[in-house]
């Protein structure tokens, strides 16, 4: 047992979709969440930047003396989690690892085509399409940068016809292929408008129901669960002044006046 | 007389709308452009990373033995042009400056409603409400952030439904207003569809116009001009990959297959 509370952090709201998961199905673990929403957007930054940012927000964490860290971001994930795990003693897990594994279990043949849409910084990192051929080897990727759609969610445009023509430009490369990976944590905010431009049997995958799962799994194998019931989450973000609360709140079906606070790092 | 290039950068393909008027306006200039497409977009960089690129750039151009630097971008002159002036010997010239002189010129009375239009780092920086107001010191500022745009025309979507919605929502707060300054550089790029939006008797304010007037004026002060006739332009990008030739084709009417080249910063 082990009654800390799990960290994570994005960039922004992302990682909300990432929370939201995880609180449905480990109700019983205290949460805190870290939103970067002073240095948004992460996609577009250096490899070098993005790990200074991320080692500060795993501070952070840190110093609440959370139990694990879930960097509940793809950019973060592709660009610094690798060289980070390896700084710290607390477990991270990035939202590549627990998706390849799920991608693994459920591939039905090994010449599946897999899209990934993702920033422009993780397209470029290569992470997704290594990691997932590590495991279904003669996979078909088909990447695809979409550097408009975080800031797009963070200033609240997910459904008007903004989002719709972006979704419907984005989507023109995936037509025809078995799995989507949104390869950024903002992009299930657009979930309604991909399902509804693919309009085929095209798995859609949220990476922060994976996640959920693998750390639920984990925590169980390494028995480091919380024993009391229906535990809180609290929310940081460094800057307070942007649209965060009102799709956090749509989002996670909760008023959050009390539960957010501002983060000095 | 002074026959050395005029320098110029932008973080990508915005500062060729700069480019083309001062080309216009001074056909005898040698040109020497830089579009820092490698570490594109500025707009949501800290204004410490912002000062650090623009020196580079800065140091790039006068390694080409450039006579004046133009920062052609709206977010690194709001952000680093103070600081980078001091360092330097060489005249630097931003899109500001030019631009407030004109509005001081041109104001037909001293309660104009002026509207700005910027990247997220161009508008919290204050510089355009802070310049405008000390030269017409009753004016009233309409301060709009557009944190897509410069990313949207970079991908190339100048004219497609998601850039026609996208203006759409970003001029609802422009209704009713005198003067509407397109603070950075890329927005020209959408300068038809903001004028079928506004509808009005709105001047729709392009820096670059500004600046290549601006620039002629310094250039004969100063006794700098290039005495030789209709001299070429040059343009160096840090990096190659991306859409920037065939919106810059369009832009200056011309075929840049020998004009550009990788520029390692």
């Amino acid at each position: 047992m082990d009654n800390r509370a799990i960290g994570m952090f994005d960039s922004g709201i992302g990682g909300i979709t990432v929370l939201k998961e995880v609180k449905n199905l480990l109700p019983n673990e205290e949460i805190i969440y870290l939103g970067d929403t002073k240095r948004f957007p992460y996609g577009s930054k250096s490899k070098d930047t993005i790990i200074e940012i991320s080692r500060q927000c795993i501070k952070f964490l840190i110093s609440k003396n959370v139990k694990l860290i879930i960097i509940a971001c793809g950019t973060a994930t592709s660009q610094s989690l690798e060289t980070l795990k390896e700084e710290f003693n607390i477990p991270i897990i990035g939202i590549i690892e627990p998706t390849v594994r799920y991608i693994k279990e459920s591939v039905k043949n090994e010449r599946e085509r897999i899209g990934v849409i993702a920033t422009s910084g993780t397209i470029r990192s290569g992470q997704w399409e290594k990691k997932i051929k590590e495991e279904v080897k003669n996979a078909q990727i088909i990447n695809e940068e979409a550097p408009l759609l975080a800031t797009m969610a963070e200033q609240g445009w997910i459904s008007n016809k903004v989002a719709e023509y972006t979704i419907k430009e984005y989507m023109k490369c995936f037509k025809n292929i078995d799995k989507l990976v949104l390869g950024c944590t903002h992009y299930p905010l657009f979930e309604e408008l991909i399902r509804e431009e693919l309009k085929n049997n095209t798995e859609i995958i949220n990476t922060g129901t994976k996640v959920a799962e693998f750390i639920k799994k984990y925590i169980k194998d390494m028995n480091i669960q919380n024993d009391e019931s229906n535990k809180e989450y609290k929310i940081y973000l460094t800057d307070l002044d942007n649209n965060f609360n009102e799709i956090a709140e749509r989002l996670l079906d909760d008023n959050l006046k009390t539960k957010i606070e501002k983060a000095e790092i």
